[in-house]
């Protein structure tokens, strides 16, 4: 049994709490911190059975009890904590993105390595259950050598325009998941991005500077080629599909609905539409990949997505930005 | 290549000659008769290609250079007709059903017998590719043996009331093709029927003394218990599906759709309704059924839907009325 | 916040206790109790933070603080621990079913309402989003008046043999739950039922004097007519399908699976097998209807699986069992 | 009903004949020619009721009774043949290319509009069930703006090394179908064009000189953004995908099969492969491009896949050419 001490209690920091308090063994929570603890905080840790609340996430750091952390507080601590965190001694399970910075990115891998800790990152969706087939499919080779992988990614609705302006970009914010799930599908490296983009669900968002839409080519280094497609608003819901093309066959996936209720009607024959909000999508995935964070912690295995799997997404998402931006393909050996 | 008589030039006439003259290698249409030859009809069997047209059926059946014969006309005549063909060593296709009266049946079945001519009757869902997927399933032991079959058969509208008044009654007119194709999917004999049936659709239905709902639950010789739901109408369309269960798996089918097209919108994930009209959702079936009575005749090979095929469905038909009326289950031996 | 007592900590009292534990607010487990207090016991009730565990279960029911309890012991003690219970003053969430024996069931429903506690049935699947997403769609109207009611209950297993010989028969074991399925689905009551049944999968189940394939119709008090397909071992996996079609249209839902991966490879287009074991597949529905319980008791509201819910499938199975023994339909009313 | 003259007697010109004879009201076929008359072709030509077998393909162009030619000669001769067919007064139906260069395109339509007879190219998937219910979803603004295009077209084996080297290559063989649907169902004009290809199916196709598997992204006209994936080989059978992502929704269609059954055992819920061979695949689009080419001969009407249509996929295909051997975008404005 470990203890944990979560540092941030937003929305993710408190999906975590749910997770480990209610599906992982071997786990408990020992504190939770937040640069605001307020008494709903306090109420709602109560509630979760965590003894204690602090302002300053300096003492979890502190306490020698704890064997681990989670840095769920604003991105742009991740990268300072998590390198307090690694020189204290403490596992750590990071939030995405480590950093906008890929030298602060290094240089929390470097610490982490020095440290001997655990470091895992938050791409949860590598624990989905659909991803998990495909990635098993690919694994066990059902489809022979990956040829053509297709990732189709569009958020329900866009998010409002002052989260826009502060989110680093579509890029940044939301592609970057899928280009962790092209390395994680591929089992290969990104060698050269071409991003094709568009303003074309809100021109709002051109003028804050962003695309709402893209086309993302990648070329990796078994020869595959990956493609995404991303919008920011999908009327009809949260779209998550993948596909892997091989040599033997192919693997893709469909949404979650609520129900597999079909209606039958004058008006045709209904499905229900994709789950729509990413908690309620991707819930059972954030309880696996805890629950996996802990067993690697517990059991002195190798996390399941590590410090090379928070950097490199990040480096496809500056070469796909200088793509967008000069109109051409970027190798990735043109980013440092 | 062998010449063909058509006795009846209305709707499933007219698909028949159609199927000949397009799909089908080896046979050619000498003549068509029907009760009344309109100048309409003179101009669409011209338009096919058919050089004779008579008013007398008898015609056709003097004519020696016509090998077989196909009974299109109105089905009180099927059984006269057809003794007649065989008299005259003509090879027969026969609509269904070959009468309503089981005694005229078998004496059809016999006159056939004595003549050694082809007979096939048309229970065109046999050659369905959705059905025909399903037996294939079964005789290659995919779905090991067989215990549970279940046949959905639902119309897309009820008929005209005058219709229902003259159509013998739903168990005879719509539902005798279930009997024919539970006896086809599941390669065994009905050994007892229990029907319960109701009026749901349109009182009117049952002022003329007939039902329009019915489930009905058929004992097989093999063991197997088969179930048919039928109702007289699904406004979203002609429901046509069927399903066999076994020691080994199921086979089900779904119904044709005009398209694979799937809308997603705020409304849901919309697919298309399936085929609507019998002709539309059939057609492959009545031109496969043509190309294998030719073959048969061509080839000298026994027919697919053979005379027994003809007289079964219209005696568990009888215990399926039976077992309405007399609200108990009736097994097929009460019925000579 | 309730207390909550549950007596018998065999699979299905552990079930209730993790989805009071996991999910439900306002709910705490005070105690449990078993006639077998093992070590293993004591060690998982103190995981699951339960302060108490009785091998006496009349200590939760002296127990002042406790006000409600689950009947989760052998199923012949349901009664009457039920009633018990209820003159202590619990509110009692039984295991389905209440009792074989319907005077018993009376009996406790008669004490139920004597000592105005809340009292709900553990017919689970009611909860289960996809029964769920029909019986919405049927209470709004989606699909007009319901005339066919079609409920596929498969499982992907014998049990065994010594679980049949006293598990009162498949009727009574398993069908139960379809039973109360057509009854939920429907809004309807039973007023005749029609069991065709065979040995099919296990002659050893034959031997044992009970069935293990089913085909049982029923007919409801509103005109519908709907028909239950039962076998205790489907290959593929655990087979819980529905489908209510109606004046309007028709609704009907797929299994549940693992993931919606689909290989596409020579041997053709591959999707998951259904979820095999029934706590995988019904979770949700075991957390749901817990959540409904304490809710009906928090908040003084009808339960949603309230006593004629529990005694109805049990008039009905005998009625089955009946026409089954007899091979004729079988009115409600014969059954007292 | 106009007469029609078949120039060209291979698989394509013979499934025209077949489709004319079988399908098209308002058309007969009063002659055919081949570079090799052989017996074969003048018994085939029999049977399907064609009075003249001719080596000559003048022989066509001299017959005043012929109202419409359908160049089905080698691809080398599709622009010589449609020029001299325009200067003969007959109108046209070309099969695809129309010719693999630019200029002689253009002379090809310059000398169809100095004639002003009807001119028709082959893109034969434009009549396709699947993609024109697409087409009409997006006409009838079911998906509001478009946004995002997905073409998905891979063929089920490897052509011969042989045909690919004479083939013009991948792009200009196989992916000018899809460049022609991302123009159909966009309504737009392709702008710019990146691709990425490779060598992943068959070395010896990168030692003739080709590619067996590409994505493409082409920039819209309008906006929009679209995709192309490609393989030479896909082992599960002929994959032909579609989807129009847009504002208001999005549509997508599977791929066509031979039946709907789904078998579901140990193994899996096995749907069957997509149907294997194009002609199987497209049969239905095949006869209905006739069917409307005839109906804009007969009744004036513009055709549906005029000239411009068969420019703009050479074009685009160029471009994606040029895309490919130089590593970059290319601009539509570069080819001329």
């Amino acid at each position: 049994m470990i203890k944990v001490g979560i540092i941030g209690a937003g929305r993710i920091g408190r999906v975590h709490s749910e997770s480990i308090t209610k599906y992982v063994k071997g786990a408990e929570i020992k504190a939770i911190s937040d640069v605001r603890v307020t008494e709903e905080l306090k109420e709602w840790a109560k509630g979760m059975g965590i003894p204690n609340v602090y302002e300053d996430y300096k003492l979890i750091l502190q306490d020698a009890e704890i064997d681990a952390v989670l840095v769920c507080s604003s991105t742009n601590t991740h990268a300072p904590i998590s390198i307090e965190a690694a020189r204290a001694g403490k596992h750590i399970f990071c939030e995405k993105p480590i950093d906008a910075d890929v030298d602060r990115i290094q240089q929390v891998l470097a610490e982490v390595e020095k440290a001997g800790v655990k470091f895992q990152v938050g791409f949860n969706r590598r624990f989905d259950h659909n991803f998990k087939a495909i990635k098993n499919a690919v694994v066990n080779g059902d489809i022979g050598e990956p040829h053509v992988i297709r990732v189709t990614s569009r958020d329900p609705d866009a998010p409002p325009i002052e989260y826009v302006k502060v989110s680093g970009g579509m890029l940044f914010d939301m592609t970057i998941h899928d280009f962790d799930m092209v390395r994680y599908l591929s089992g290969s490296e990104v060698t050269e991005v071409y991003a094709a983009g568009g303003v074309l669900v809100d021109p709002k968002i051109g003028e804050a500077g962003d695309i709402d839409t893209a086309v993302i080519t990648l070329k990796l280094a078994n020869g595959a080629i990956a493609v995404i497609d991303n919008s920011r608003k999908a009327v009809y819901g949260y779209d998550q599909r993948a596909e892997v093309f091989g040599s033997k066959g192919a693997i893709q996936t469909a949404n979650d609905t609520p129900s597999t209720a079909i209606l039958s009607n004058v008006n045709g024959v209904i499905a229900e539409k994709p789950k729509y909000f990413f908690l309620e999508r991707y819930m059972q995935s954030f309880a696996d990949e805890m629950a996996c964070f802990v067993d690697s912690v517990v059991n002195d295995k190798p996390t399941l997505v590590n410090g090379t799997d928070g950097l490199q997404p990040v480096l496809i998402a500056i070469a796909a930005k200088k793509s967008l931006d000069e109109g051409r393909p970027v190798k990735m050996s043109e980013i440092s």
